[in-house]
C-alpha cells in the first residue's frame, strides 16, 4: 500500500515502574491529563499523546518482557519549542518537576538551533530543542501536528 | 506556567545500532521519509515524526550512555487504526518488512477494539490498535494530530 496515508502514530506509552510517581511528575509539568485511570494515564500534547503503563501490564499486554532497566538513552521524546528562551524555560520546568539534566540548553551540534536533553525519574529520555521554521524537522513536526 | 499551551512533542526518536538496516524497514513500510542524512533519517507520518539516530550519536548527543541492548519492551509508539481491519492489514505489511509479530490482533483486553503488538528488527515496539472514535485515547490521538 505505497499509496496509503501515513498511519496515526503518536501515541507514546512509556513502561513505568512506580505508576503514581511517574503520573504525578508528568502532572506537576502542568501537561494536561485525558485519561486517569488506576493503571493507565495519558496526557495530551500538540501532536502527540503521552501514556503511562505499569511496565508489568505493557509487557503482559503485549506477550514479551519488560525490556531490561539501566540507565543510558534508547529513544528520545522531542519537544520543539517555539524560541530558543523557551528551551530553557521548559529545561527549567522540568529540572523543577524532579527531571534529571543530562545536557544543559546549548547552541546544537547538528542543526541551527539550541537544544538541551533530559531524563524522568525513571530514565527516560526527552530532547527539548527550538530551530527555525526552515528547519525540516521542525517543518514536519508542525505539519504532523495539523500546524 | 500551567496555562501555557501543550508542547509539540512528537519527534520520536529511536537510537539505532544498523543504520542503514533500520532505515530500509521503515522505507519498506512505504513512511514518506522527509529527512535522509547519512546519519539521521526521519518518516513523517501523521501526528508525529519518527526519527533514527545511531545509537552511540544519540547517546553522545544527548551527554549520556547508550541503554542497555536487551529483549522486551520499555515503550511503545501506538498507531492508531481506522477500522479494525486495518490492524490486520498494518501488522501484514509490518511482518512483511521483517517485524516480529510478539501479539496477533486480537479483540483487546483493556478497551473495546483490536490490537496487536510487534517489535522492529532492534527491538522496538509499537501497539497497532484500533477503537471506536468515542475512545478517549482516539479522541486525544486525532485532535492531537488535528484531525
Amino acid at each position: 500500500m505505497p499509496d496509503s496515508p501515513a498511519p496515526l502514530a503518536n501515541v507514546f506509552t512509556i513502561g513505568v515502574r512506580d505508576f503514581p510517581a511517574q503520573r504525578d511528575f508528568y502532572r506537576s509539568l502542568g501537561w494536561p491529563q485525558v485519561v486517569d485511570d488506576d493503571d493507565y494515564a495519558a496526557f495530551e500534547l500538540r501532536g502527540a499523546v503521552l501514556g503511562l503503563f505499569p511496565l508489568r501490564n505493557l509487557a503482559a499486554d503485549g506477550n514479551t518482557e519488560p525490556a531490561p532497566i539501566g540507565d543510558g538513552v534508547g529513544f528520545t521524546i522531542g519537544i520543539m519549542t517555539d524560541s530558543a528562551e523557551d528551551v530553557d524555560r521548559l529545561v527549567d520546568r522540568f529540572r523543577k518537576a524532579g527531571a534529571r539534566i543530562t545536557k544543559e540548553p546549548e547552541d546544537a551540534e547538528f542543526f541551527e538551533g539550541r537544544s538541551a536533553y533530559l531524563a524522568d525519574p525513571e530514565g527516560n529520555y526527552f530532547e527539548v530543542a527550538w530551530s527555525t521554521s526552515d528547519n525540516a524537522i521542525v517543518a514536519a513536526a508542525r505539519r504532523a501536528a495539523g500546524q
